[in-house]
């Protein structure tokens, strides 16, 4: 069984980006500047944007972080996108989700100018995206056909079963693996909650990316020996053992599905480091087509 | 064994759009106006377009037949594009595809107004519609899609297999039935090419939609008793018995197929007016919102 070691490959893709951006950035070039837009004081949303911001300085990106509180109004916040659209410094920045409830994420969203737009969620680059051209992709499922990549999983007309249907993971990911590309190529099945006998739908897969959101819901036997396993969930489950109370799971049940696979990812250490990478390349993209 | 009348369900659907244009513009309001470019005499593309008009006026809208000559500039028809994007009397336009050689389609598609892109192929309209957000969707898998609920397909749950992944058809059919809509709400297999153990996969299949291009490619072994078929093909086969020399077969072999099934659409008169219907609603909406 391979381990799909997210950390190794962010780490090895990383140190490549790095190369080039200290090759690049000399003289009169400055180096990729990526904005992070935080509302309010959640938690996760605050670990996550952390995470982002000290990824980019690894590399030897600049890095801006706009916190405002989570009263501001959506006329203030369309004021900042505009600002960062406008400004020339700033190559691509995300404005981190959940937004508080009064703002219209959707507005936000179509605001961001689509040559910044680093998270891929702008309906003109996921439109180039399904249309298979070239385009900023969103930073999970990107991350995800990186680390295939990496480890030169076949899946050339393999039977790709994608758990979920959401904008952020599942569509995308489905629509990435059924184009004709490499990795890609596969026939791709996308199931959801309203799917009937998802068992056998599973159990006739060379590979499952996993992105309900259920802990452990992919159990052994659903998976046939020697698939491929992509587990995209990180999910909290209440652990009285641990230090913290709680143990993060992914939506498979890894220890009684591992053994039986070709290669699987471990939660964490597995896709989740992917995605900040690959929001670390579309970064570098937006940055390099400018010179 | 239904059949899925294309030609029958489009007349309603059409009268019912002629209807509302009755009843709507009066007075000071103005009809529905679409606008089609076609360059050069490719035969199909003067029938296509032919069509279009003709079904448009039918409804009561106004239409335009912009033609060209294949020697066009990419410039000349630039900016034939901007003055379309300009006119406020356009709700919508089509520019009918292949272009020549040496015009840039993707270039062009850019280059339409999302508003007035009736036929959904700008990446901003196709981007909205992978996200699940209101836009114009393509007229094919609209018009699929507008079948399947008029004759009230039952499609929640049940697992369908697209046979093509073309970004005409394939793809956006695949996501508009993957997405929580009804029609929808399915599980969707994207197939193609690259595709292993096709047979079993379509015999596994609730709902078949058949888009390849491949005459009769889709035999009786193939599907199971019971099924829903949504033939999108349309073939040219020798057939010297006939007055042209030919007739049109669809992607299934429609003699040995429909018995077994619950439900089929024929060729011609299934998909094909239901396109040109999709069209028509298309361009009713980009009417519509603007009073």
């Amino acid at each position: 069984m391979i381990l799909l070691d997210g950390n190794h490959t962010s780490s090895v893709i990383r140190k490549e980006i790095q190369v080039k951006v200290t090759q690049f950035c000399q003289n009169d070039v400055r180096s990729p500047h990526l904005a992070a837009v935080l509302i309010g004081d959640n938690p996760a949303s605050q670990t996550y944007v952390r995470n982002k911001i000290r990824a980019c300085e690894e590399v030897g990106y600049a890095s801006t972080l706009i916190r405002k509180p989570a009263t501001i109004t959506q006329e203030e916040l369309l004021y900042i996108i505009k600002s960062l659209n406008d400004d020339p410094q700033i190559d691509g920045y995300i404005v981190q989700l959940p937004l508080p409830r009064h703002i219209d994420e959707h507005a936000i969203n179509l605001a961001i100018n689509p040559e910044k737009d680093v998270d891929g969620f702008h309906p003109y680059n996921f439109g180039k995206m399904a249309l298979g051209l070239p385009s900023f992709h969103p930073a999970t499922p990107m991350g995800i056909m990186m680390l295939l990549d990496r480890y030169q999983i076949e899946t050339d007309g393999k039977h790709c079963v994608v758990l979920g249907r959401s904008n952020i993971v599942g569509t995308p990911i489905a629509l990435l693996m059924s184009k004709k590309t490499k990795p890609g190529n596969a026939t791709v099945t996308i199931a959801h909650s309203r799917t009937n006998q998802l068992k056998e739908i599973c159990q006739r897969a060379d590979i499952i990316i996993a992105a309900l959101g259920i802990p452990m819901f992919v159990k052994s036997d659903m998976v046939r020996e020697g698939a491929v396993v992509v587990d995209v969930g990180i999910n909290k489950m209440d652990d009285p053992g641990s230090a913290r109370g709680y143990r993060l799971v992914g939506d498979v049940d890894f220890p009684n599905v591992a053994p039986k696979t070709f290669a699987i990812t471990p939660v964490p250490g597995g896709v989740g480091p992917m995605t900040i990478t690959a929001l670390i390349e579309n970064t570098w993209k937006a940055f390099y087509k400018k010179w």
